[in-house]
């Protein structure tokens, strides 16, 4: 029986993991793609005396890329520079590339899938996008005869973690923040995390493929979770909700609408539910209704079980592209409205020599207004959570009220 | 461009979804899958006078199978008579069939699936489990790289409705079950859905999926929720659980244990918050780790939206079998052990003239014993949480306890 060889490039943590996951499952995995499987070549500039792989490792690609015994590749370096060319270069020649990069995919995804479709081979990203859960799939396939309405999700774990630390340990969000980084879940400069570039990236691959338009980060108001104080999600709380980091694209009448920001979550959506290094994911189509994935969305192992899992795909389809995923590139971006003409309901906490005498004017400017209480409330503050209206008039009535009071916080709902 | 015709065997309730979605979102239907498909017949004895479908309706099942213009049909009509004598001789011409008929796939999937195969044809059952819930493509695709390791589901949508009645509306599950039919939730003869049957169609179908084995439902334990009561749920309450009917198949070091029956959940795992009709599965792979699935578990729409999906894929892939999807049917059934065999922690509920006088009984037959506090309890009633012991000793050891006292319930923990 022939075997299928495959190349990993880069051999990080992710690399690292899908050839450890590879060789150690590679039997059931063998059988389930119904033929042998090895990994001929692992790319990587560094070196890994005493490594199992050591045989394997080399240092140029175009060992990888004159080699036509190589149908499948999988591209876990990561960054746009390297990564692109390679990629390119590779599905030029039909091979098939799988990739956990979602800076990569969310940067050039339509152009690389073309590439693919005219090279008769397969551009898979199921890594890149809820680490190990099963989403890309699901959304372009088993959800595929749906108009989708609507994707919200916990994209980002580390931020998603340092939350969870914050209400359950009452840390506020340096020590938190802190924390995380002590265990490894964030970086030392940890901005694409809690700044929310790296869930507005994942946002954008799974909007492109669900409304089947190119959306580019630039296209999505992107704000993180720095400003998130204790006193927050005690109000918060006592309103029946938690706070995440959402991305969250929806259509709307005008258009679509796309935000990476944190939000109130109602306690009875389980989204609110989703703790520590957890992601999530809610799809609501017009037909299936709300459904949601819910596991790991990062580390070694979880995002290798992605990588192998489009590996088998990659090699049972070689020489044919199979896949559905596909998205128009285009300059013209009117098929997106700005986030602030969508209606929003938003939590305010406020200050004020006697905040309490402000009831009467926030209740001329919202109407029904739900204040908030709290156990020992300073007599200054007053939090309060508005219907929903149009963002933009939500900021000229607080505009006006700031002439009153200091606007400590505004967080938005889901 | 050639038009791809299907025939749908059946216009109940999820044949009409069915056709109505497909008509609905025809146009994005055809553009996902790249090529145009029509609705050639709908197979059903009743007539449907005054339908918009009326040209398409037919009584004789022998126009389809002689219609080589058929390479698709859906499979809705339920049981396993018809349905089964019908899908068999599609699938030997060639003909790929899509189905929710959970019944027909517990009982021969193995023998449909291996024919498909042998036909070069397609065999799928997304809309079986979980409704429109993407399950079978998620486990069997993109979970393709893990060693399954347990798979844990609310299953039955009726049995959970009628359970998160008794809790938040403190109804009895008469009052609830008959809630349940008003609301056409459950049926007038609803033994199939709380005694269990349901639920463990499903187990089997995902259990085959997951460790390659045909799991026949007389494999699996199962009981439903009758004995259930508001004074139980209360108890596991206090104790930070809820109940919830749980298909449970699990890889123990002796082999396989499959059961269906309410289990306490602790409220810290994903499944003690899904309420309602919503179903939710939980899987757990050796590399990924936990990742749960939620959405609705059936209903029209969200069943025709797995069909249609699965139409989808089986139009794109005429002539082709692309499903990794098997398993191995087997007359020797050894690498199931009873359910008794494995360690489990469970619930008890016992009375007597005066019960806690027998908290010295109970904590010699069990070593540490978790009493659950309740407001107002009744001196006769008793009820704790044992630690994990393979079944068959609990057992044991409540015969002891019977003979001091009278054992009114006993649940199993997940």
């Amino acid at each position: 029986m022939q075997v299928s060889k495959i190349a990993v490039m880069g051999f990080g943590v992710v690399g690292s993991g899908t050839v450890e996951l590879f060789y150690k499952n590679r039997e059931l995995i063998e059988q389930r793609c119904a033929r042998k499987m090895d990994i001929k070549y692992i790319l990587d500039l560094r070196d890994f005396p005493g490594s199992p792989f050591e045989d394997k490792f080399i240092k140029d690609f175009s060992i990888i890329e004159n080699d036509p015994e190589i149908k499948v590749a999988a591209e876990l370096m990561g960054g746009v520079t390297f990564a692109y060319d390679y990629t390119k270069r590779l599905l030029s020649r039909g091979v098939s590339v799988v990739t956990s990069n979602k800076e990569l995919v969310a940067r050039h995804g339509a152009e690389l899938i073309k590439l693919a479709k005219a090279n008769r081979c397969n551009y898979f990203f199921e890594a890149s996008v809820g680490g190990g859960i099963p989403i890309i799939r699901p959304l372009h396939q088993c959800l595929a005869a749906n108009r989708i309405e609507r994707i919200a999700g916990i994209l980002n774990g580390t931020t998603n973690y340092i939350l969870t630390k914050m209400v359950y340990d009452q840390l506020p969000f340096d020590q938190a923040l802190a924390e995380a980084q002590r265990l490894g879940y964030a970086e030392r400069d940890p901005s694409a995390d809690i700044d929310g570039a790296d869930a507005c990236r994942k946002l954008c691959i799974l909007g492109s493929l669900a409304f089947g338009k190119h959306i580019y980060p630039e296209y999505v108001h992107c704000s993180g979770i720095r400003n998130i104080a204790l006193d927050d999600l005690e109000y918060v709380a006592n309103a029946g909700y938690s706070v995440k980091l959402i991305g969250l694209i929806e259509k709307t009448e005008k258009g679509l609408v796309a935000t990476v920001c944190p939000r109130l979550v109602s306690v009875s959506n389980p989204l609110s539910g989703v703790n520590d290094v957890y992601n999530a994911i809610m799809i609501r189509g017009d037909s299936v209704g709300d459904t949601l994935f819910y596991g790991r969305g990062a580390g070694k192992q979880a995002t290798a079980s992605a990588v192998v899992a489009d590996i088998i795909d990659a090699v049972k389809h070689e020489n044919a592209d199979i896949a559905s995923l596909t998205w128009e590139d285009s300059a013209d971006r009117s098929f997106m409205v700005p986030y602030k003409s969508a209606d929003v309901r938003v939590y305010v906490r406020v200050s004020s020599h006697d905040a309490d005498s402000l009831k009467g004017l926030i209740t001329t400017l919202f109407g029904y207004v739900d204040f908030i209480p709290r156990k020992h409330r300073s007599e200054s503050e007053l939090a309060f959570i508005t219907p929903a209206i149009e963002e933009y008039m939500i900021d000229k009535k607080l505009a006006i009220l700031s002439e009153h009071a200091d606007i400590m916080r505004k967080i938005r709902l889901l």
